[in-house]
Protein backbone atom coordinates (compact mmCIF):
# COMPACT_ATOMS: atom_id res chain seq x y z
CA UNK A 1 0.00 0.00 0.00
CA UNK A 2 1.53 3.42 -1.43
CA UNK A 3 5.11 1.39 -1.74
CA UNK A 4 5.09 3.50 -5.14
CA UNK A 5 4.98 6.99 -2.81
CA UNK A 6 7.17 5.08 -0.46
CA UNK A 7 9.60 4.71 -2.93
CA UNK A 8 10.27 7.57 -4.22
CA UNK A 9 10.56 9.22 -0.60
CA UNK A 10 13.37 6.39 0.09
CA UNK A 11 14.97 8.09 -3.38
CA UNK A 12 14.93 11.50 -2.27
CA UNK A 13 15.67 11.63 1.50
CA UNK A 14 19.59 10.92 1.64
CA UNK A 15 20.27 13.95 -0.58
CA UNK A 16 18.47 16.02 1.55
CA UNK A 17 21.08 15.37 3.75
CA UNK A 18 24.07 16.68 2.03
CA UNK A 19 25.71 19.20 2.68
CA UNK A 20 28.94 21.07 3.54
CA UNK A 21 28.50 20.13 7.45
CA UNK A 22 30.29 18.24 9.82
CA UNK A 23 30.46 14.70 9.51
CA UNK A 24 29.60 13.19 12.91
CA UNK A 25 25.85 15.96 12.84
CA UNK A 26 25.24 14.49 8.98
CA UNK A 27 26.09 10.84 10.25
CA UNK A 28 23.76 11.29 13.38
CA UNK A 29 20.81 12.95 10.91
CA UNK A 30 21.20 10.00 8.69
CA UNK A 31 21.51 7.56 11.59
CA UNK A 32 17.91 8.47 12.71
CA UNK A 33 16.10 9.55 8.96
CA UNK A 34 17.05 6.79 6.78
CA UNK A 35 15.94 4.23 9.06
CA UNK A 36 13.10 2.25 7.28
CA UNK A 37 10.50 3.87 9.12
CA UNK A 38 6.87 3.66 7.18
CA UNK A 39 6.86 7.39 5.80
CA UNK A 40 3.31 7.24 6.33
CA UNK A 41 2.89 11.21 6.39
CA UNK A 42 5.09 11.73 3.65
CA UNK A 43 3.19 8.95 1.45
CA UNK A 44 -0.57 10.81 2.96
CA UNK A 45 0.89 13.74 1.31
CA UNK A 46 1.77 12.29 -2.21
CA UNK A 47 -1.03 10.22 -2.69
CA UNK A 48 -3.33 13.27 -1.92
CA UNK A 49 -1.58 15.24 -4.00
CA UNK A 50 -1.75 12.71 -6.75
CA UNK A 51 -5.45 11.71 -5.85
CA UNK A 52 -6.27 15.76 -6.88
CA UNK A 53 -4.65 15.47 -10.34
CA UNK A 54 -1.37 17.37 -9.10
CA UNK A 55 2.00 16.36 -10.61
CA UNK A 56 3.66 14.25 -7.57
CA UNK A 57 7.26 14.25 -8.48
CA UNK A 58 7.60 18.14 -7.09
CA UNK A 59 6.02 17.55 -4.49
CA UNK A 60 8.39 15.31 -3.52
CA UNK A 61 10.17 17.74 -1.14
CA UNK A 62 7.86 18.72 0.52
CA UNK A 63 7.16 15.12 1.55
CA UNK A 64 10.64 14.68 2.89
CA UNK A 65 10.87 18.00 4.78
CA UNK A 66 7.45 16.41 6.67
CA UNK A 67 9.26 13.44 7.47
CA UNK A 68 12.94 15.39 8.52
CA UNK A 69 9.91 17.36 11.06
CA UNK A 70 8.76 13.73 12.31
CA UNK A 71 11.84 12.11 12.59
CA UNK A 72 13.94 15.35 15.05
CA UNK A 73 10.48 15.18 16.61
CA UNK A 74 11.26 11.43 17.71
CA UNK A 75 15.00 12.15 18.19
CA UNK A 76 14.42 14.86 20.69
CA UNK A 77 11.36 13.24 22.44
CA UNK A 78 13.35 9.84 23.60
CA UNK A 79 15.89 12.38 25.08
CA UNK A 80 16.89 11.33 28.97
CA UNK A 81 14.79 14.65 29.72
CA UNK A 82 11.67 13.91 27.41
CA UNK A 83 10.45 10.08 27.09
CA UNK A 84 13.81 8.55 28.30
CA UNK A 85 13.45 6.04 25.72
CA UNK A 86 17.21 3.89 24.93
CA UNK A 87 15.77 2.30 21.62
CA UNK A 88 13.84 3.65 18.38
CA UNK A 89 12.76 1.04 15.69
CA UNK A 90 14.94 -2.05 17.30
CA UNK A 91 18.07 0.43 17.36
CA UNK A 92 20.00 2.35 19.97
CA UNK A 93 18.11 5.42 20.44
CA UNK A 94 19.86 8.53 18.65
CA UNK A 95 21.54 9.72 22.43
CA UNK A 96 22.27 6.33 23.16
CA UNK A 97 24.66 6.00 19.75
CA UNK A 98 25.87 10.04 19.68
CA UNK A 99 25.36 11.17 23.11
CA UNK A 100 22.52 13.47 24.65
CA UNK A 101 24.50 16.88 23.22
CA UNK A 102 24.79 14.95 19.82
CA UNK A 103 21.45 14.14 19.73
CA UNK A 104 20.45 17.31 20.47
CA UNK A 105 22.03 18.64 17.48
CA UNK A 106 21.06 15.75 14.90
CA UNK A 107 16.88 17.04 15.92
CA UNK A 108 18.16 20.56 15.37
CA UNK A 109 19.89 20.05 12.03
CA UNK A 110 16.90 17.83 11.33
CA UNK A 111 14.37 20.44 11.86
CA UNK A 112 16.67 23.27 10.06
CA UNK A 113 17.34 20.86 7.10
CA UNK A 114 13.53 20.75 6.50
CA UNK A 115 12.84 24.30 6.79
CA UNK A 116 16.02 25.17 4.48
CA UNK A 117 14.99 22.59 1.82
CA UNK A 118 10.49 23.98 2.25
CA UNK A 119 12.39 27.97 1.29
CA UNK A 120 14.35 26.45 -2.00
CA UNK A 121 11.09 25.40 -3.25
CA UNK A 122 9.94 28.14 -5.20
CA UNK A 123 5.91 28.97 -5.05
CA UNK A 124 3.61 26.78 -3.32
CA UNK A 125 3.67 29.02 0.18
CA UNK A 126 0.57 27.70 1.03
CA UNK A 127 2.04 24.43 1.50
CA UNK A 128 4.70 25.43 2.85
CA UNK A 129 2.64 27.07 5.34
CA UNK A 130 0.59 24.12 6.07
CA UNK A 131 3.78 22.01 6.78
CA UNK A 132 5.58 24.71 9.20
CA UNK A 133 2.21 25.51 10.95
CA UNK A 134 1.71 21.61 12.05
CA UNK A 135 5.53 21.52 13.41
CA UNK A 136 4.71 24.39 15.31
CA UNK A 137 1.37 22.80 16.71
CA UNK A 138 3.17 19.87 17.71
CA UNK A 139 5.56 21.24 19.44
CA UNK A 140 2.93 22.74 21.52
CA UNK A 141 1.16 19.48 22.23
CA UNK A 142 4.81 17.74 23.49
CA UNK A 143 4.55 20.44 25.65
CA UNK A 144 0.65 19.72 26.68
CA UNK A 145 1.89 16.44 26.61
CA UNK A 146 4.56 17.38 29.30
CA UNK A 147 3.12 19.55 31.45
CA UNK A 148 -0.85 18.45 31.79
CA UNK A 149 -2.01 17.73 35.01
CA UNK A 150 -5.79 17.41 34.61
CA UNK A 151 -6.88 14.46 32.74
CA UNK A 152 -10.11 15.47 31.22
CA UNK A 153 -11.31 14.72 27.95
CA UNK A 154 -10.66 18.37 26.40
CA UNK A 155 -7.05 17.78 27.29
CA UNK A 156 -7.07 14.56 25.98
CA UNK A 157 -8.04 15.82 22.67
CA UNK A 158 -5.98 18.67 22.86
CA UNK A 159 -3.06 16.75 23.09
CA UNK A 160 -3.77 14.75 20.60
CA UNK A 161 -4.78 17.11 17.90
CA UNK A 162 -1.66 18.87 18.71
CA UNK A 163 1.09 16.26 19.21
CA UNK A 164 0.14 13.69 16.67
CA UNK A 165 -2.82 14.96 14.64
CA UNK A 166 -0.72 17.83 13.83
CA UNK A 167 1.81 16.29 11.37
CA UNK A 168 -0.96 14.27 9.43
CA UNK A 169 -3.17 17.35 9.42
CA UNK A 170 0.14 19.19 7.17
CA UNK A 171 0.07 15.76 4.67
CA UNK A 172 -2.97 15.78 3.74
CA UNK A 173 -3.53 20.19 3.86
CA UNK A 174 -0.07 20.45 1.70
CA UNK A 175 -0.77 17.82 -0.18
CA UNK A 176 -3.88 19.69 -1.61
CA UNK A 177 -2.00 23.00 -1.79
CA UNK A 178 0.44 21.47 -3.92
CA UNK A 179 -2.48 19.80 -6.21
CA UNK A 180 -3.79 23.38 -6.56
CA UNK A 181 -6.57 23.19 -4.14
CA UNK A 182 -6.96 26.09 -1.38
CA UNK A 183 -8.87 23.82 1.01
CA UNK A 184 -11.19 26.81 1.40
CA UNK A 185 -13.75 24.87 2.85
CA UNK A 186 -11.21 22.72 5.00
CA UNK A 187 -12.50 19.87 3.71
CA UNK A 188 -8.83 18.29 3.90
CA UNK A 189 -7.81 19.40 7.23
CA UNK A 190 -10.83 17.54 7.98
CA UNK A 191 -9.59 14.42 6.65
CA UNK A 192 -5.87 14.92 8.10
CA UNK A 193 -7.85 15.06 11.55
CA UNK A 194 -9.51 12.20 10.84
CA UNK A 195 -6.63 10.14 9.61
CA UNK A 196 -4.54 11.14 11.86
CA UNK A 197 -7.02 10.59 14.84
CA UNK A 198 -7.78 6.83 13.87
CA UNK A 199 -3.53 6.65 13.74
CA UNK A 200 -3.45 7.29 17.03
CA UNK A 201 -6.49 5.50 18.61
CA UNK A 202 -5.55 2.42 16.77
CA UNK A 203 -1.99 3.12 17.81
CA UNK A 204 -3.25 3.43 21.67
CA UNK A 205 -5.27 -0.04 20.77
CA UNK A 206 -1.93 -1.99 20.05
CA UNK A 207 0.27 0.17 22.54
CA UNK A 208 -2.81 -0.53 25.41
CA UNK A 209 -0.97 -3.35 27.48
CA UNK A 210 2.34 -1.44 27.90
CA UNK A 211 0.58 2.00 28.21
CA UNK A 212 -1.52 0.63 31.24
CA UNK A 213 1.68 -0.18 33.08
CA UNK A 214 3.28 3.36 32.62
CA UNK A 215 -0.47 4.83 33.50
CA UNK A 216 -0.01 6.86 30.23
CA UNK A 217 -3.38 8.62 29.28
CA UNK A 218 -4.13 7.70 26.02
CA UNK A 219 -7.65 7.04 24.06
CA UNK A 220 -8.11 3.53 25.33
CA UNK A 221 -6.75 4.24 28.80
CA UNK A 222 -9.67 7.35 29.00
CA UNK A 223 -12.16 5.79 27.47
CA UNK A 224 -11.93 1.72 27.62
CA UNK A 225 -11.82 -0.63 25.15
CA UNK A 226 -15.47 -0.89 23.50
CA UNK A 227 -16.01 3.37 23.54
CA UNK A 228 -12.70 3.49 21.59
CA UNK A 229 -13.51 1.00 19.28
CA UNK A 230 -17.20 2.60 18.73
CA UNK A 231 -14.94 5.97 18.48
CA UNK A 232 -12.74 4.07 15.66
CA UNK A 233 -15.68 3.27 13.57
CA UNK A 234 -17.26 6.40 13.91
CA UNK A 235 -13.84 8.51 12.61
CA UNK A 236 -13.34 5.74 9.43
CA UNK A 237 -16.81 6.74 9.03
CA UNK A 238 -15.77 10.61 8.54
CA UNK A 239 -12.42 9.57 6.94
CA UNK A 240 -14.62 7.30 4.22
CA UNK A 241 -17.32 10.04 3.75
CA UNK A 242 -14.84 12.84 3.07
CA UNK A 243 -12.92 10.73 0.93
CA UNK A 244 -16.48 9.71 -0.80
CA UNK A 245 -16.13 12.27 -4.28
CA UNK A 246 -12.69 11.18 -5.11
CA UNK A 247 -12.29 8.11 -7.72
CA UNK A 248 -9.11 6.48 -9.07
CA UNK A 249 -6.06 4.37 -8.08
CA UNK A 250 -4.85 7.02 -5.23
CA UNK A 251 -8.24 7.44 -3.70
CA UNK A 252 -8.79 3.70 -3.60
CA UNK A 253 -5.61 3.53 -1.81
CA UNK A 254 -6.06 5.90 0.57
CA UNK A 255 -9.56 4.03 1.19
CA UNK A 256 -7.23 0.84 1.75
CA UNK A 257 -4.98 2.57 4.21
CA UNK A 258 -7.68 3.81 6.32
CA UNK A 259 -9.16 0.41 6.47
CA UNK A 260 -6.06 -1.38 7.47
CA UNK A 261 -5.98 1.12 10.13
CA UNK A 262 -8.76 -0.24 11.33
CA UNK A 263 -8.26 -3.67 10.78
CA UNK A 264 -5.14 -3.86 12.71
CA UNK A 265 -7.59 -3.44 16.20
CA UNK A 266 -9.73 -6.34 15.15
CA UNK B 1 24.58 52.86 17.77
CA UNK B 2 21.88 51.07 15.56
CA UNK B 3 19.45 52.52 18.34
CA UNK B 4 16.24 53.27 15.51
CA UNK B 5 16.67 49.54 14.26
CA UNK B 6 16.80 47.99 17.65
CA UNK B 7 13.80 49.66 19.01
CA UNK B 8 11.84 48.48 15.46
CA UNK B 9 12.77 44.80 16.59
CA UNK B 10 12.02 44.84 20.04
CA UNK B 11 8.62 46.43 19.02
CA UNK B 12 8.17 43.45 16.78
CA UNK B 13 9.52 40.53 18.57
CA UNK B 14 6.17 39.93 21.22
CA UNK B 15 4.08 38.85 18.26
CA UNK B 16 5.99 37.04 16.80
CA UNK B 17 5.26 34.18 19.88
CA UNK B 18 1.26 34.59 19.47
CA UNK B 19 -0.47 31.90 18.26
CA UNK B 20 -3.12 29.40 19.76
CA UNK B 21 -0.12 27.18 21.36
CA UNK B 22 0.54 26.14 25.20
CA UNK B 23 1.12 29.04 27.55
CA UNK B 24 3.92 27.44 29.22
CA UNK B 25 5.49 26.72 25.81
CA UNK B 26 4.97 30.52 25.26
CA UNK B 27 5.74 31.78 28.27
CA UNK B 28 9.16 29.86 27.63
CA UNK B 29 9.71 31.09 24.12
CA UNK B 30 9.22 34.59 25.41
CA UNK B 31 11.45 34.43 28.56
CA UNK B 32 14.36 34.06 26.13
CA UNK B 33 13.64 35.88 23.47
CA UNK B 34 12.13 39.17 25.18
CA UNK B 35 15.28 39.59 27.60
CA UNK B 36 17.15 42.97 26.48
CA UNK B 37 19.88 41.69 24.62
CA UNK B 38 22.12 43.64 21.93
CA UNK B 39 19.81 42.13 19.13
CA UNK B 40 22.86 42.73 17.04
CA UNK B 41 22.14 40.15 14.29
CA UNK B 42 18.94 41.82 13.51
CA UNK B 43 20.56 45.23 13.68
CA UNK B 44 23.07 44.34 11.55
CA UNK B 45 20.16 43.10 9.10
CA UNK B 46 17.93 45.96 9.29
CA UNK B 47 21.49 48.80 8.85
CA UNK B 48 22.68 46.85 5.77
CA UNK B 49 19.06 47.07 4.02
CA UNK B 50 19.04 50.58 4.58
CA UNK B 51 22.64 51.25 3.84
CA UNK B 52 21.53 50.23 0.24
CA UNK B 53 18.41 52.06 -0.24
CA UNK B 54 16.09 49.29 0.62
CA UNK B 55 12.95 49.38 2.98
CA UNK B 56 13.42 48.55 6.43
CA UNK B 57 9.79 48.10 7.48
CA UNK B 58 9.12 44.83 5.44
CA UNK B 59 12.84 43.45 6.82
CA UNK B 60 11.75 43.83 10.16
CA UNK B 61 9.97 40.07 10.32
CA UNK B 62 13.09 38.69 8.72
CA UNK B 63 15.60 40.31 11.35
CA UNK B 64 12.70 38.65 13.79
CA UNK B 65 13.03 35.27 12.59
CA UNK B 66 17.33 35.76 12.93
CA UNK B 67 17.40 36.37 16.63
CA UNK B 68 14.38 33.49 17.14
CA UNK B 69 17.21 31.39 15.48
CA UNK B 70 20.03 32.95 17.79
CA UNK B 71 17.95 32.74 20.79
CA UNK B 72 16.97 29.07 20.17
CA UNK B 73 20.69 28.68 19.76
CA UNK B 74 21.10 30.10 23.39
CA UNK B 75 18.69 27.89 24.85
CA UNK B 76 20.16 24.72 23.45
CA UNK B 77 23.55 26.12 24.18
CA UNK B 78 23.16 26.20 28.10
CA UNK B 79 21.54 22.64 28.64
CA UNK B 80 22.94 20.31 31.24
CA UNK B 81 24.28 17.97 28.05
CA UNK B 82 25.95 21.06 26.25
CA UNK B 83 27.36 23.78 28.05
CA UNK B 84 25.59 23.40 31.23
CA UNK B 85 25.40 27.11 32.25
CA UNK B 86 22.78 27.89 34.49
CA UNK B 87 22.68 31.39 33.97
CA UNK B 88 21.91 33.93 30.83
CA UNK B 89 22.27 37.13 30.54
CA UNK B 90 21.93 37.93 34.26
CA UNK B 91 18.97 35.27 35.01
CA UNK B 92 18.57 31.47 34.75
CA UNK B 93 18.93 29.60 31.78
CA UNK B 94 16.10 28.53 30.26
CA UNK B 95 16.16 24.55 31.55
CA UNK B 96 16.85 26.29 35.21
CA UNK B 97 14.08 28.22 35.04
CA UNK B 98 11.44 25.39 33.51
CA UNK B 99 13.10 22.17 33.16
CA UNK B 100 15.67 20.53 31.04
CA UNK B 101 12.00 19.43 28.74
CA UNK B 102 10.62 22.69 28.64
CA UNK B 103 14.04 24.35 27.26
CA UNK B 104 14.44 21.62 24.73
CA UNK B 105 10.60 22.54 23.47
CA UNK B 106 10.96 25.96 23.68
CA UNK B 107 14.29 26.10 21.77
CA UNK B 108 12.71 23.91 19.25
CA UNK B 109 9.70 26.05 19.17
CA UNK B 110 11.81 29.59 18.44
CA UNK B 111 13.22 27.58 15.20
CA UNK B 112 10.02 26.63 14.17
CA UNK B 113 8.14 30.13 14.94
CA UNK B 114 11.39 31.54 12.79
CA UNK B 115 10.46 28.95 9.73
CA UNK B 116 7.03 29.46 9.95
CA UNK B 117 7.59 33.30 10.35
CA UNK B 118 9.98 33.28 6.99
CA UNK B 119 7.26 31.38 5.06
CA UNK B 120 4.72 33.67 5.71
CA UNK B 121 6.63 36.46 4.13
CA UNK B 122 5.84 36.43 0.37
CA UNK B 123 8.75 37.02 -2.05
CA UNK B 124 12.37 37.40 -0.92
CA UNK B 125 13.44 34.05 -1.60
CA UNK B 126 17.22 34.35 -1.16
CA UNK B 127 17.23 36.26 2.12
CA UNK B 128 15.07 33.32 3.37
CA UNK B 129 17.60 31.00 2.03
CA UNK B 130 20.28 32.69 3.47
CA UNK B 131 18.72 32.82 6.79
CA UNK B 132 17.90 29.01 7.22
CA UNK B 133 21.50 28.08 5.45
CA UNK B 134 23.21 30.18 8.24
CA UNK B 135 20.93 28.37 10.63
CA UNK B 136 22.20 24.94 9.46
CA UNK B 137 25.55 25.70 9.24
CA UNK B 138 25.43 27.38 12.99
CA UNK B 139 24.20 23.79 13.84
CA UNK B 140 27.33 22.48 12.49
CA UNK B 141 29.26 24.59 13.84
CA UNK B 142 28.10 23.38 17.19
CA UNK B 143 28.74 19.78 16.28
CA UNK B 144 32.57 20.89 15.33
CA UNK B 145 32.96 22.56 19.00
CA UNK B 146 31.64 19.21 20.63
CA UNK B 147 33.46 16.81 18.96
CA UNK B 148 36.53 18.23 17.85
CA UNK B 149 39.67 16.35 18.91
CA UNK B 150 42.52 18.54 16.94
CA UNK B 151 43.28 22.39 17.86
CA UNK B 152 44.76 23.50 14.78
CA UNK B 153 44.20 26.26 12.78
CA UNK B 154 42.19 25.18 10.04
CA UNK B 155 40.05 23.83 13.34
CA UNK B 156 39.37 27.14 15.11
CA UNK B 157 38.11 28.81 11.54
CA UNK B 158 36.39 26.46 10.68
CA UNK B 159 34.11 26.03 14.06
CA UNK B 160 34.49 29.86 14.12
CA UNK B 161 32.51 30.47 10.55
CA UNK B 162 30.13 28.01 11.25
CA UNK B 163 29.36 28.17 14.99
CA UNK B 164 29.09 32.49 15.42
CA UNK B 165 29.79 33.49 11.61
CA UNK B 166 26.98 31.80 9.99
CA UNK B 167 24.38 34.14 11.50
CA UNK B 168 26.54 37.22 10.94
CA UNK B 169 26.85 36.24 7.33
CA UNK B 170 23.21 35.25 7.27
CA UNK B 171 22.34 39.07 8.74
CA UNK B 172 24.76 41.02 6.11
CA UNK B 173 23.17 38.81 2.83
CA UNK B 174 19.76 38.55 3.95
CA UNK B 175 19.61 42.40 4.12
CA UNK B 176 21.42 42.90 0.87
CA UNK B 177 18.77 40.34 -0.68
CA UNK B 178 16.01 42.38 1.02
CA UNK B 179 17.29 45.62 -1.02
CA UNK B 180 17.73 43.78 -3.82
CA UNK B 181 21.48 43.55 -4.15
CA UNK B 182 21.67 39.48 -5.65
CA UNK B 183 25.19 39.57 -3.84
CA UNK B 184 26.91 37.80 -7.04
CA UNK B 185 30.41 39.16 -6.11
CA UNK B 186 30.13 37.72 -2.83
CA UNK B 187 30.97 41.17 -1.22
CA UNK B 188 28.30 41.20 1.66
CA UNK B 189 28.94 37.17 2.55
CA UNK B 190 32.73 38.64 2.87
CA UNK B 191 31.12 41.37 4.71
CA UNK B 192 29.59 39.62 7.25
CA UNK B 193 32.30 37.30 7.62
CA UNK B 194 34.74 39.99 8.18
CA UNK B 195 32.29 41.39 10.90
CA UNK B 196 31.49 37.89 12.52
CA UNK B 197 35.11 37.35 13.22
CA UNK B 198 35.95 41.02 14.67
CA UNK B 199 32.97 40.00 17.24
CA UNK B 200 34.26 36.65 17.75
CA UNK B 201 37.82 37.59 18.29
CA UNK B 202 37.07 40.62 20.58
CA UNK B 203 34.39 38.75 22.58
CA UNK B 204 37.65 35.94 23.04
CA UNK B 205 39.42 39.25 24.55
CA UNK B 206 36.51 40.26 27.21
CA UNK B 207 36.07 36.73 28.11
CA UNK B 208 40.30 35.30 28.13
CA UNK B 209 40.50 34.96 31.76
CA UNK B 210 37.65 32.77 32.55
CA UNK B 211 38.43 30.68 28.84
CA UNK B 212 42.31 30.38 30.16
CA UNK B 213 40.58 28.34 33.30
CA UNK B 214 38.61 26.19 31.27
CA UNK B 215 41.17 25.65 28.50
CA UNK B 216 38.68 27.09 26.05
CA UNK B 217 39.66 26.64 22.33
CA UNK B 218 39.81 30.50 21.03
CA UNK B 219 41.38 33.49 18.69
CA UNK B 220 42.98 34.39 22.23
CA UNK B 221 43.77 30.67 23.59
CA UNK B 222 45.41 29.86 19.74
CA UNK B 223 47.53 32.98 18.68
CA UNK B 224 47.98 34.86 21.81
CA UNK B 225 46.93 38.29 22.87
CA UNK B 226 49.67 40.18 20.60
CA UNK B 227 48.71 38.30 17.59
CA UNK B 228 44.75 38.45 18.10
CA UNK B 229 45.28 42.06 18.17
CA UNK B 230 46.78 42.58 15.08
CA UNK B 231 44.31 40.04 13.51
CA UNK B 232 41.91 42.43 15.05
CA UNK B 233 43.24 45.35 13.27
CA UNK B 234 43.34 43.38 9.69
CA UNK B 235 40.16 42.21 9.72
CA UNK B 236 39.02 45.84 10.84
CA UNK B 237 40.15 47.04 7.93
CA UNK B 238 38.81 44.27 5.41
CA UNK B 239 35.52 45.11 7.07
CA UNK B 240 35.69 48.98 6.93
CA UNK B 241 36.90 48.95 3.21
CA UNK B 242 34.34 46.31 2.10
CA UNK B 243 32.29 49.18 3.38
CA UNK B 244 34.26 51.64 1.85
CA UNK B 245 31.61 52.35 -1.33
CA UNK B 246 28.79 53.46 1.00
CA UNK B 247 27.78 56.64 2.00
CA UNK B 248 24.65 58.32 4.59
CA UNK B 249 23.99 57.45 7.86
CA UNK B 250 23.23 53.61 8.25
CA UNK B 251 26.86 53.43 6.70
CA UNK B 252 28.17 55.59 8.86
CA UNK B 253 26.39 53.73 12.34
CA UNK B 254 28.24 50.43 10.53
CA UNK B 255 31.34 51.88 10.68
CA UNK B 256 30.81 52.93 13.94
CA UNK B 257 29.50 49.41 15.44
CA UNK B 258 32.94 48.10 13.80
CA UNK B 259 35.09 50.42 15.39
CA UNK B 260 33.07 50.06 19.11
CA UNK B 261 34.16 46.28 19.07
CA UNK B 262 38.12 47.16 18.26
CA UNK B 263 37.70 49.87 20.93
CA UNK B 264 36.14 47.14 23.55
CA UNK B 265 39.77 45.65 23.34
CA UNK B 266 41.91 48.30 24.03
Amino acid sequence: MLERYRAKVEAALPACLQGDYASLLCNSMAYSLLDGGKRIRPCLLLSVCDMLGGDVDPAVPFACALEMIHSYSLIHDDLPAMDNDDFRRGKPSSHKRFGEANAILAGDGLLTAAALLLSEQSGFDAAKEAILNGAMRMVSGQSYDLNATERTEEMLHLLHEQKTGALFRAAVVAGACLAGESDSEGRFARLGDAIGLLFQITDDFLDAEQDRKENKFTYVSFYGEEQSRKYIRETEQTALSLLEPYRGDAAEELRNVIRKMVNRTE
